[in-house]
């Protein structure tokens, strides 16, 4: 099985642009890319990064990388349509995927296994089917279901907390803070973020006491 | 096995209120209600409704209902008491389960076994350890895990992306159109609510085209 991981190298993360600035949203993509990329590889599988732009030199990332500045749905149907075998697609942002979630679902049975992400978005896919296409763009969840049904693929839905959890805006954050325990779960504690309740769900704040070493 | 479904029979789903006046806010809480209830028979056990007040008599809920005015902690710890068997406390707003995820639940290993909620609560509970109390106060994710730590009960998580989803607000409507099939998701179609792509994350907007008869 191929694992695919796109990342945007460009300009990652900009709805967390309320609590963290430019730098620190690099930083914090980074952050999460690495938990991924080592949880796929602690699954048993080798991860290849698809990334939008080349990645900044400084960057320790031991796996093969492909730049392809297209928006990400031609640039992963253009490597399903040349796979001679299952697909994988992770999201860089599953800060909360451990090896054993992703593990059971590279197993998980169907021609099309899709995770849904919180509101509505694909946020991993095992394809096995030769003639399923990807639609990144709007419903995506929706959309990869209709998809499946139109070429007579069997699809099966893969129900998971912590991998319906992409990491995109500040209420997410939160679920990091509670559940996550790799590199950006530290990240997002040396900078500072602590839970906050506020009588209805809890929420982040960022308090002084960053670790401001750290964060360079 | 006792399953409590804890209930708020006085003002159901105040965090609703930008989008649902008061009426269509009970109506709905008893949608979902009705849905748990059957998942709760399906999946082969016999759910106690737990409730903060008697239930408006035209309610059809034909389940052993206790009322019990205080806050929910202290109402369910007292149960937990007095319990010779395992308890399980099932939220009245996760709409999203299915018969078959709550099988797996009632199932699952652990003298706690913890499903967290989206935003630290704790969605649901299987307790099989006599010292094992509750707080649903604050982050009741953390606190539960705390608990059982200090009284030294096998603490085991739940990770579903269906049960982390309690219906408290707006963004969880989308949840409930994406994934629901129950009474909660066709009276949420019927009053008009309809997912909206806005470049980001779906939302739901109300269109005018809710069925009124439907939702007297």
């Amino acid at each position: 099985m191929r694992v695919l991981v796109p990342f945007d190298a460009s300009e990652p993360k900009t709805r967390l642009s309320d609590v963290l600035d430019r730098r620190e949203r690099a930083e914090f993509a980074y952050a999460m890319l690495e938990d991924v990329l080592s949880a796929v590889r602690e699954s048993g599988e080798e991860p290849e990064l698809l990334a939008t732009a080349p990645l900044a030199d400084e960057r320790d990332v031991t796996v093969p990388v492909t730049v392809d500045d297209r928006p990400l749905s031609p640039a992963i149907n253009d490597v399903l349509a040349g796979a001679d075998e299952p697909v994988a697609v992770v999201m860089a942002d599953l800060a909360l995927a451990r090896p054993a979630d992703l593990h059971r679902l590279f197993d998980a049975d169907g021609e099309v296994v899709a995770v849904p992400g919180r509101g509505g978005g694909t946020n991993a896919l095992v394809v096995r089917h030769p003639e399923f296409r990807v639609d990144y763009h709007g419903v995506s969840f929706r959309d990869h279901r209709k998809v499946a049904a139109r070429i007579g693929a069997a699809f099966s839905v893969f129900d998971s907390h912590r991998l319906a959890t992409d990491i995109d805006e500040r209420s997410d954050l939160v679920e990091l803070l509670l559940h996550g325990a790799g590199h950006a779960a530290d990240w997002l504690d040396a900078a500072g973020f602590r839970l906050a309740e506020t009588g209805g769900r809890v929420t982040v704040q960022r308090t002084d006491d960053s670790d401001s070493e750290r964060l360079k």
